[in-house]
């Protein structure tokens, strides 16, 4: 993609750059109760946020690379970071073996890459699911097969990049894989199917014990707050697994999936402690005005961004690609749990149901730029944990991204 | 400046390494008794700094670029943090459009490179004055004209990166606007004439309310104590103003704003809170004994140091540039308040009064380094909350610093 | 070492990048009953740590070098931070005058890089005994004289990277020396000798007084737990020395160092503070099974890793280079206390005594890539600060770094 790179003489040994920014201005519309049961909560009205700002130095000998990659952005941004350090060795075309800290490949949209995101955000459900044992900086050895019509790549995973600055007395342990083909492809058409799954066996423990926490903000980070969460869970090990889907048709696209939570809670003498299941989904779809295609990469198993026909020219006139998009998302992080009796009675919990509208508009100037308006429809249906108060919210979300990717 | 820049073969892409490292070593000589009324308050009577330790990385596709620059230094150092990430549009020459994370243009002494400064910091009121709608990493959306004769810059500004750390309900908006000329120009000679101001009109509003605070340290950051200090002022608004001259006679400089803080202060019910008002000016000079001027810079209306016409060389004979430097400042953070009777009692404020009175050597052994020795001789006069006790101090400073930046 | 360097057209600029990056894998095998008296006490069992991720910016004009060095990696990792920022100036061949953040050399384990170690981590002895006027991102000045056959270095030292976040009263203030040289040195042998010392002639005050702590972990970084460790010495200044011995025979190496550190306690009436002494010592060697020598570098008077003679290729059939390691390491950190009675009678302290016996397995697939395995037994022997219960603990510690440097 045009990353400046330096080759010594021999050809063997290779140096590249690579960067990405994105900085979002929004706020919250929102009526005058606040949530959480509390009147004066609000979520920002109107704030900045450098969610990306990553440099990636990317180093090659032979068929080995090694990627590190900080990052200066963040959620919120403020604290820089790192997004991968890892080792790469690929003997064979399309085999990568890869080591270090990375995010390994899971479900559709963790594949896609943040730059090509229909929406700013990915869907909540993918977002809490992804966190288990998987998601960014994430310890992980395994490898990928990525070949011309299928996708097959299995990981065994660990903690993630500054998990020590806590002390655990065993980190966790898990597995991540994802198997995905294109049934059909021809120049106008890809079809998509895949399924992915994760399995945390031995949560982190520390020393009050190993526990699970899901949540997630609205789709949106401009404000922080996480409207769903169920709290720490007392947990031995958790999984998750779902079918993934994709459909291409010239400049549509439309994409979703399905995906269900375990979580094994541990057993306590005396507490009622239920297995509990958590679900979510999306559906999200896209439509280039000017008619260029999002291309499947093989790569990742996934969709890309469009790459504008007629870049923007100030004098020339041309005025680069422009994109509607829309997206339905549901996470549900209630379960074993009944209104009007305590958490603690049933052992379930109350983590929140919360359902995102959106719609967006993206214009492309050129292949390094993007700019992106995001407007969510965002309802949150809460108890709290006596099971007597809603404690969610309904509210709009608007944001503008701009980006530069290179 | 001679960054090293790589350029893709149809020139249209291209990027480009610069970096800026500033390390001091000094420390304080004062009296026995401490400051704040307390014989044990200490400045730091040795220590080291790296007051900056940035990287810039600039990446460029046609008339679009993109800064993303860390700093690994800081006030103190210890934690990176980012500098600026920021777009950049250059439709038309003298114009450029920028959005993002970056110092927007305000004043004289902040339109100058840190690296080429006349003392180690900016004039006290400067930085303070800065802090309020402008500053380094501030989100910022404006552009810039800088022609020949003349510079007008404007944007609109919201809070600065790191700032959503903590929640805010809604963030702070205002407008920075920078308007100065060169009345006078010849070989020998220019004039500068501006004047600038800023208005926050929606101050950072979080749970508790929104306030601004007003301090800073004693134009040196060996050691982070602020003398000089508001605390939080429960406040609405805030501006500044103040003009600014400059002048320059072959290799004499002479330099100076004034300015004036306003602080519309929150009424509250049987609580006097009065409008406040601060100020602060300052007037500093340079005279590059070995004859180089100090070039004015067109791009930011601000003048540049001196580029060594014989750069040092051990074998060669050339000494580099060698430069004497003064300055006079005075910030006054008193106001609406009564020597005996409190500040609660007022609704002013004795934040306090700090003159510095500063003399450096500065030298030059080529482009890239430079060497900068100061020594301020500081006055702050503060009396405690309760107008009662005189907490503050008169003690003297040291400095060296280390400069390379390209 | 072929990092990737741009140099200006007339050759006065140049500017370089390498990177480090070492990633840990392992845990540590133990009895039931946990250190410190407490049962539940456990070092990680399983768990991952990013120790080294360093990007080298490098920047050259004529005999003038910058190197800023920030390091994504830590123990733990999470925090980024600063490896090194100073100024080099090199004005005849091999002389180098250095000003900054770096890591003064001292002792041959100290100056050996972090690439080339023989084990994972340094002697404990070494670590704590730079950590009182050296170590890495210290501040320094002065200079290196590095010649064929031998070797000398000193430095003026103060505070390190980041020590400013709190604030002191007085910096540290200290020096550093070291003297090696090679009395007999032939294509199959090298023989080093040297003595190296260290004295912080006034240690970083603060509110409280000035204070000294030495500890460290057990010669393994996946958990951050310290087993030995004085806790805060009130002391007013501290010395160490030692002599170092080094020996290659073709691909054979042997190398040991022994300290000893003085801690000048501060004296108090009526409580008892002797002066105090610890001391540590280790020998490690090495068998480069394919017969790669390991290299002498004069520039560092330390020994480098071994260069692979047929590098590995998965086609071709060359397997890189591959080494057995070992050593013996031992520290005392008991001075002036007696069994049974608590500290505070003696002004002695209990820091304890640890042992390690190490081995190792490294695989150099080429000049870039390393893969380093390790086991450890560790000993630790420590009384609690009453004097009467045994707090240390005996384990296993294991462990494998995959490192790409260049």
């Amino acid at each position: 993609r045009g990353r400046p790179t330096i080759t010594s003489g021999d050809g063997r040994f290779r140096a590249s750059l690579g960067g990405q920014v994105q900085w979002d201005v929004g706020g919250a519309l929102q009526d005058s109760p606040g949530f959480g049961g509390n009147p004066a909560a609000r979520l920002d009205s109107f704030g900045q946020n450098l969610r990306r700002a990553r440099l990636f130095f990317s180093l090659g000998y032979d068929d080995f690379t090694l990627n590190l990659t900080p990052d200066f952005g963040g959620s919120p941004d403020g604290t820089p970071t790192l997004y991968e350090a890892n080792f790469n060795w690929s003997p064979v075309k399309p085999l990568a073996l890869t080591l270090g800290y990375y995010k390994p490949y899971y479900g559709l949209a963790d594949s896609m890459s943040s730059n090509d995101f229909l929406m700013l955000e990915r869907p909540g459900i993918i977002e809490i699911a992804r966190g288990i044992a998987a998601g960014d900086s994430r310890a992980s050895i395994g490898g990928r097969w990525a070949a011309e019509r299928w996708f097959a790549a299995a990981y065994l995973t660990g903690d993630s990049y500054g998990s020590n600055s806590t002390q655990a007395t065993s980190g966790q342990t898990g597995g991540v894989a994802r198997l995905a083909g294109r049934p059909y492809a021809d120049a106008d058409t890809d079809v998509h199917l895949g399924v992915t799954g994760s399995y945390a066996f031995d949560l982190r423990r520390q020393a009050d014990g190993q526990s699970l926490r899901l949540r997630d903000r609205p789709e949106w980070r401009i404000d922080q707050t996480r409207l769903i969460d169920t709290g720490a869970l007392a947990a031995d090990s958790a999984y998750t697994w779902g079918p993934e889907f994709g459909l291409r048709w010239r400049n549509f696209m439309l994409q979703g999936e399905y995906v269900r939570i375990g979580v094994n809670q541990s057993q306590a003498s005396g507490v009622p402690r239920p297995d509990l299941g958590f679900e979510g989904g999306y559906v999200e779809g896209s439509w280039v005005i000017t008619g260029e295609p999002r291309r499947y990469s093989t790569a990742s198993g996934a969709f890309g961004r469009p790459s504008p026909a007629r870049p923007f020219d100030f004098a020339g006139g041309g005025w680069g690609a422009w994109e509607a998009m829309a997206r339905y998302s549901v996470v549900d992080l209630n379960d074993h749990a009944t209104r009007g009796r305590a958490q603690a009675a049933t052992g379930g919990v109350f983590g929140g149901r919360q359902e995102v509208v959106g719609m967006g508009l993206s214009w492309y100037p050129n292949n390094f730029l993007r700019f992106m308006l995001n407007w969510d429809i965002v309802n949150v249906d809460r108890l709290n944990a006596a099971g007597t108060t809603q404690i969610g919210k309904r509210f709009h979300t608007l944001a503008l991204r701009t980006q530069f990717a290179f």
